[in-house]
């Protein structure tokens, strides 16, 4: 359905996101999050809702082995303490000897130094795909130095060239969330214009992304990587607008989020999807 | 109301929850959780909802004193970090030389080695109820190493000897979650087929009903721990049922629990209550 | 609009309130917060809700440049990891360094040694704002030995002299919730009947209101910190008096609460408001 010159059409990458959303129920991919305090009951329910299997074990001595049996993996720095920064390294280790596919989501990095050096040491291991704002992909590729800490400051095609430079320094995918994502596998290009602004306003709306990546990742061990990634936002976003519609404001969204995350149907994402491919 | 010969009647055991709900709310007993860092804040909700007084204390320096003092003390091994299982040791230490009632929930052990270790370990000090799935039982029994991590992968009956066999060592009461609640102090057994499926699709869905035990053994110290623990776990999963008419999906259901363990009265429990008894 | 000698009136403080509510919309303050591992991702979501810009920043060697260069920020000490206390420290002397305003909340402080003395020693440093419960102020003050933990035993005038001591030892606000806030800079009182007793049945909703309150100081660089800190609270506890007007137990206004922080509208404030002032 796809080949890795050019990228998939909106109907090719519709007919992948709604096979990979029935294959993740129907057996649902065992996500190792190592991920931040703020957001962790968050990812884990936004896991439960769509269908696949999450468990949060962030623990030195437990992260190497478990990366190793899981479906899919997912490193987020957004709260970094000394046990998670080793926890992530025997992740990553794990993730990449047994060749789990793993999603690195390097939160705030720029003027964090601690995260920025972390995520960088990280990087080196190669992750399936990266995942973050414009500002975080920015200051991973080194192109300029993130904003106010959490911020998306930039839009995504201001970060197009370190999105490009990165997936072609990593052999991987990067996805950059914004208004419009853009993911690129430093070859192709999709730009996915689903998704709603009551993202941005409630904690974990991107961070959760992440690891639905990382869960789609589990899903489709052999598949081509920028569809799978693709898939995931495209599913998510949708989902997303269809909780905007049954909300008053970022409390009631986040709830209905869940809601939508576990309704959400391939003909939903079909009806919905805005996506447009390039070659770069 | 109830022997330790036999087990209690449906309706004995809908009375004495009934009471113990009253009294409960009448004076909020003070309840100590260590608890994993995906669930603490649901957890501390669902004891406010209820009507208890919650306390999330897991820092080395005060948790030993704080058990002391406590009603009833909640240890859950989800994300145990090297802080948290030092704290979670002097709990213990705590709770044993004060006479508070303690329940262990441990979560995920089996294929994890660092808290099955210490679940073990915290075990030997023969906790008032230990709380987990069919997998956690059976892998704290020894009698098979548990499944996927945080997964539910066996009915509580194919626990049920593991579970004897950790109430005879332990001198306590095991609690085996799952559609049909498995309830056994050795020589007596309780199954109590209230709950909804939804319960698993939140995270914290039953690491809060361990958090309900310890409030409820808090509440009536002097009382039979199989009957206060199974009427904490008919309590709860009875306001399940009550969430479930009021959600259209995870999401609203979470939300929903907490409204209906502040509003599930003696009345609705007696209901509703599927409970049947068993000498072992 | 305010002297240091009396108390703004309940319209100048309904003004003020609105002109930074606003202010705060247009250019969100970031708030840098420690806050605990239970209300995380609550406070996270209050911070967004109401337009702020919320950065949870808790890891040492961060946090003390992230200080210097946030709007705002808030030290909670509810679950003080050593990591937690060191960075708390770092991220005071970083706020004290750069002039940055900031809130000291001595989440259960009393009975609890290793926070009690960590709030003594940042107390030191003279907080901008001390928030707490009549307790945790009491025991701040070294008036008496707090009560049970978290819960809030007294009423807010029952610790009106542990607070003017405290802010005449600090020379900083200090802001007593309860059924009736009682905010004192040691000169002149504010009283705001405002609120919601479900605020009591939410875990998050006391500590949420300190990450407000930094978040104004944040806006209100300049401006008479009395009137900030009971601004915040202010528009705080009206926003609650209207979730629970959309609410059906604890779960609902949770949600409601986030919904309403991001609705609030200097109206709304001025509608509401049960001020009282009053010189000590």
């Amino acid at each position: 359905m796809s080949d890795r010159l050019c990228p998939p059409s909106e109907a090719d990458l519709v007919t992948e996101a709604g096979a990979l959303l029935d294959a993740l129920r129907a057996a649902p991919p065992l996500t190792h999050c190592i991920t931040n305090a703020v957001v962790t009951g968050f990812t884990a329910n936004a896991l439960l809702a769509l269908g696949a299997a999450p468990a949060m074990v962030d623990i030195v001595g437990e992260s190497r082995m478990f990366a190793s049996v899981a479906s899919g993996v997912l490193v987020n720095l957004g709260t970094p303490t000394p046990e998670q920064r080793d926890a992530a390294r025997e992740a990553v280790g794990g993730a990449v000897d047994a060749g789990t596919p793993w999603v690195l989501d390097p939160v705030a990095i720029g003027v964090l130094p601690v995260r920025t050096a972390l995520a960088r040491e990280l990087a080196e291991q190669n992750p399936t795909a990266i995942r973050g704002n414009a500002s975080e992909i920015l200051a991973l590729a080194g192109h300029s130095v993130g904003g106010r800490g959490v911020d998306a400051i930039d839009s995504t095609d201001a970060a197009a060239d370190a999105a490009f430079a990165l997936a072609e320094r990593h052999g991987g995918v990067v996805a950059v969330s914004g208004p419009v994502d853009l993911i690129t596998d430093g070859a192709r290009v999709l730009r996915i214009a689903n998704g709603h602004e009551l993202l941005t306003k409630v904690t974990g709306g991107g961070c959760a992304l992440g690891a639905v990546m990382a869960a789609f990742l589990g899903t489709a061990r052999t598949g081509d990587p920028l569809v799978t990634v693709a898939a995931a936002s495209l599913v998510y976003t949708v989902a997303a607008e269809n909780a905007a519609r049954a909300s008053r404001g970022p409390g009631s969204f986040a709830v209905a989020l869940l809601d939508a995350l576990a309704a959400v149907r391939p003909d939903d994402v079909a009806a919905a999807a805005r996506v447009e491919g390039a070659v770069r």
